[in-house]
């Protein structure tokens, strides 16, 4: 059995950075690379690429609303025809630095707002879909495995990838429970390590309610830019080698 | 004998435009097109690529500093490492966006202030030439005769294709008069409608100190966000056409 | 009886330009200038203000949601918190470079989406009338008469004037009616003006269901970046002084 | 005697930080706070300002050229009419959510790349001069001794106060070394603390090639965003005040 371990990278701009890069990039599989419209200018990105080409990490398109200021977390009332060109135009920047490295994009990830977005906005998400399919109908999304991106995705055959949390609380049908309610993100690293590993091997998730919820995912997300990131990454990686998978990139 | 007629088009950004790129693009053979560091937002590239292909307009990425609110016209010391990312990233997102719409990128004309800083500065030329190369090596770079860049280029192999501007005085050595000195810019249509088809056909232009000098140019470069220019194009164009030259794109 | 007319102005950024400054200025008696966040880079603001200044029309700040790219024009969720920090720093710095000209911010209005929102949002309304109190308590906003942002301004204490727009359909309980609907926005000069003068002089419109609908108005907005736009504007106020009112600044 | 500290604060951007502000503000006496345009938005400034009063620290306009992806480092060739319009608009923009947190701007203080313009092109040191004379006349600039922005301030009566570093190397003319140079920045904590000590108390430094220069400052400027910084500056703190001197704004 295998899972991938994905988590966002080469979020920082100019002189700031966000979150330890070169420690993730030891523990994570696949790199959500920030494209430049809510992080990463193309010397970060083209870094973070080398750094990913290096040890075998592959590479997605970490889309978003271009938001510097928020950072591509606020929601953006963005005109479809218009997010679908910025999205085709984020691609295929990292794509070209990607290549220029020895890489290539080899997934496309929606960042922020826009992720959460496109889990119930057709008309955004269907945005997105065919900005990765002028780009390359190939290329898979990384989605939740509930999601409208995934509906269309579906139905203009692009492939999907799902994800799951281990960090997160789940509700009774297998949605994430939204981060301003208690108990959204749980934060002790062995509950988090152990629920990663029956996500990975066993496919199923305790959801906030008690009952036991199927979460089907081929990669798992870590997150980088909080204090004991790091930490709690590794001990995720480990408890999966522990639980008999292998960690290994979906593409 | 064939000359190439180029223009800076797509140098809108957002709500804003500039020039009339739909009247440029009935007569040009190669449209740079603005890669949203100095202009063109993603929606902006997208429409200007459909609009050159449907024209069999070739495509070529106009390159430049990262400065909207100065339009890539002012000269800036950035970091030659920094200046060849931010070329790569351009180029790559442009090129995807053509390839979507049935184009490519077809060749690279830095723009403005970096146009004019290559032309003497080693350490900005290189970084334009590595990222030209990094991208593909066949890549051509649209340049002056005389210029480090295509010094640069030429020692690594980059091909470069030299360009002339018929509404531009030049010096008895081969170079443009400063914009900043009387008489730099010509606004006679009959006199640059005239010069162009010598310089097509003859391979001449007379200089300002009235001596016959040598101007070897593949293409000839027409302005498109003056009032007049349009029409100026057009004289240059017809002129061309008078002479017997075939108006056909470079590449 | 006294009625103000008001536009938008100084909107274009670096080398773009968006509508007629000048003639504009020689109609209305208020400038709306905008601030740079989706809008009006610093030089611009200063020929703007220094424009209004020489021909006595009062200033106020078109203050919007910081996006250049989409001209303030998409919703947004901006944190209030965040937003009436960006609200006072738009205001404050206009009316710096306002006083440097011989004026001043006398009014401020909410540009685009943010315009748009801050009728029905209570946290959004909140931040701008927190941002302007913060600034000077006896600063008006300009606004829609029936508007959750003059509710709030009224339960903080910050004055309000109330405008009307004379090329918009009204519904029957004296909202606009939304521009993607047919009919929404008027074209005829002739109707635009009379329905402008009936508005200042009987405070009254006429419905798109026909019945008569009070519009309690002390300015009116015209537009100035659509073509025509000069030549309603001036037949706007042409009718208005015919119609026996003194067009004048509110305040 | 009396001596002023002064750092640069609030250098951060939307989700990203710089430095320890909490800690310096305990230290330094006044704050050059990044009013936005390379670094610093409304809400990090209007905390920034709040902090700052809450400890008595007086706040500086650290003014700089726009470019949020260089943090104002490299040089821009700006036309002095648009630069001076632009620190107007820094300046004001400040002193407007200075003032609504119970404070205000009490100085200018350019930042980077237009910090070392100014010492020697008198153009660009005449539109800072300019915008700070346009903002209030009484309002000093923060230079060095030897400065063409001092020389073009005292001729336009514009105030001065003059400032040194305590960790940078001098020529023996009372120039800094260049950063670029070899032991240009001083790293030793003992060494860098003495140096303030003599600077305040005796007015003299040793330079580099071993001669004693005048150094009068009623200023130095302890450094932030680098690792030890904070150390660093309260042992150069304990060190004046261990020399007797008080540590005490210069407004």
């Amino acid at each position: 059995m295998e899972i991938d371990l994905n988590a966002d990278l080469g979020e920082g701009f100019g002189i700031w950075r966000l979150g330890d890069d070169d420690a993730l990039l030891d523990i994570v599989t696949s790199a959500n690379i920030a494209c430049g419209f809510h992080a990463g200018d193309p010397l970060t990105i083209r870094r973070t690429c080398a750094a990913a080409v290096d040890r075998g990490v592959i590479i997605g398109a970490q889309v978003s609303y271009r938001d510097l200021a928020g950072f591509g977390r606020r929601a953006m009332d963005v005109d479809p025809e218009e997010l679908s060109a910025e999205v085709l135009y984020q691609i295929a920047a990292l794509d070209g630095i990607a290549r220029a490295m020895g890489g290539r994009v080899a997934y496309v990830k929606p960042h922020g707002a826009l992720y959460n977005r496109v889990v119930r906005d057709a008309a955004q998400a269907d945005a997105v879909v065919s900005a990765v399919a002028a780009f390359s109908p190939a290329l898979p999304l990384l989605t939740l495995p509930v999601s409208v991106l995934r509906d269309v995705a579906a139905e203009r055959g692009v492939p999907t990838v799902t994800e799951a949390f281990a960090d997160r609380a789940y509700t009774g049908d297998g949605r994430l429970v939204p981060r301003r309610e208690p108990g959204a993100v749980l934060h002790d690293v062995g509950e988090v390590a152990a629920r990663a590993a029956r996500m990975a091997a066993g496919g199923t998730v305790t959801a906030a309610d008690g009952t036991e919820v199927k979460v089907a995912a081929r990669s798992l997300c870590v997150h980088g830019d909080t204090p004991g990131a790091v930490a709690m990454a590794r001990a995720v990686r480990d408890a999966l080698t522990a639980a008999g998978l292998s960690v290994r990139p979906f593409a």
